[in-house]
């Protein structure tokens, strides 16, 4: 039995939607961010990071969502969430997490994560004011750039598709206008209705 | 014949170490970032992100350290440069690798490369003044946490190690005192004598 640590509103999302693709025997455990409970001597027993995801398998503990992705797609390879046997195509499909990893979601965090970066509050403030264009520049590249369709890298479903997913979710939150990005929001409102986001949701 | 774009100072020596370890048949070309050619219309049609490490492969091109580093290690497995039959292990390597990315790195471009995050020079100015704090912890966690030690991962050297080795690179120039995290500069020193570490540096 896997067991993944998530928080509402967060990337953890992306694996959870991974490990309902997958058929995957799972539990949740949701961390209260509202209480600072990813801080507690308890959950940084199981993460140093402070962070979700942290994924519970039966060797041990895994965290940082492009690994958990890959792995789900790994050890879940009937479900076909990833090019197994091709690594220029397994890299490709990295490659996009990756961006939406290091470029999206830190442009994205600038916004409420200031303090990762900055010890003053008017450079915290200098940071939130810069995310709609930081994060529209992201969504730009991947509109315009990155995204194939109509999955995320073309034919086929990968792992890619749920952690898009999941970091386009915060547009709005973000100051970004869905509409600006029509092959982006086209492929939110075909994951919306797939079996597996709905049930990561709690929609069903 | 691979390509792969570098700069010299960057993260690319990651995967050019990698490639040295790898045995690789490959050609570098410098990329002049002093120049902004890292901006010019034929770089960013090679990689439209216009950062390196890019790299070209039978294929198509390949862009993103850590997709990189995963995809040298499954295209020459007798090199041994990750646990490949091991979804698990492997997950810890690629999670190892993503927090050197995606918070190491980070940490550091942000004395840099503010403008990535902020409109104004007063907030970039923040960004620059809180760095040593910001990577210092990040390198807190991977002396702490994260390294296993002898190499990243415990026994076996893997492409976690050039990744490792090429940030820490940065820790001067960040204003960290590497006597601070002695299981790093171990690791440094030892890399420095590996023979990948000095064809990929030149030194050979």
């Amino acid at each position: 039995m896997i067991t993944l640590y998530t928080a509402p509103g967060t990337c953890a999302l992306a694996s959870q939607i991974a490990l309902e693709d997958a058929g995957a025997v799972y539990k949740t455990i949701a961390v209260d961010f509202k209480t600072g409970q990813q801080r507690s001597p308890e959950y940084l027993k199981i993460n140093p990071k402070g962070r979700v995801p942290a994924m519970i398998v039966e060797r041990g503990i895994l965290t940082e969502t492009p690994a958990l992705l890959a792995y789900i797609a790994q050890t879940y390879p009937t479900a076909a969430l990833a090019p197994l046997h091709d690594p220029f195509a397994f890299a490709r499909v990295q490659e996009f997490n990756q961006y939406l990893c290091t470029n999206l979601h830190i442009a994205h965090a600038h916004r409420m994560r200031g303090h990762r970066w900055a010890d003053d509050e008017a450079t915290i403030e200098g940071m939130r004011r810069a995310v709609p264009r930081t994060v529209g520049e992201c969504w730009e590249t991947i509109e315009n750039d990155l995204f194939v369709g109509p999955w995320a890298m073309g034919a086929d479903y990968t792992i890619c598709d749920p952690y898009l997913f999941t970091l386009a979710q915060w547009m709005e939150a973000d100051g970004i206008d869905p509409a600006r990005f029509p092959a982006i929001a086209d492929h939110r409102k075909r994951m919306m209705e797939r079996r597996s986001v709905r049930a990561a949701l709690g929609l069903i």
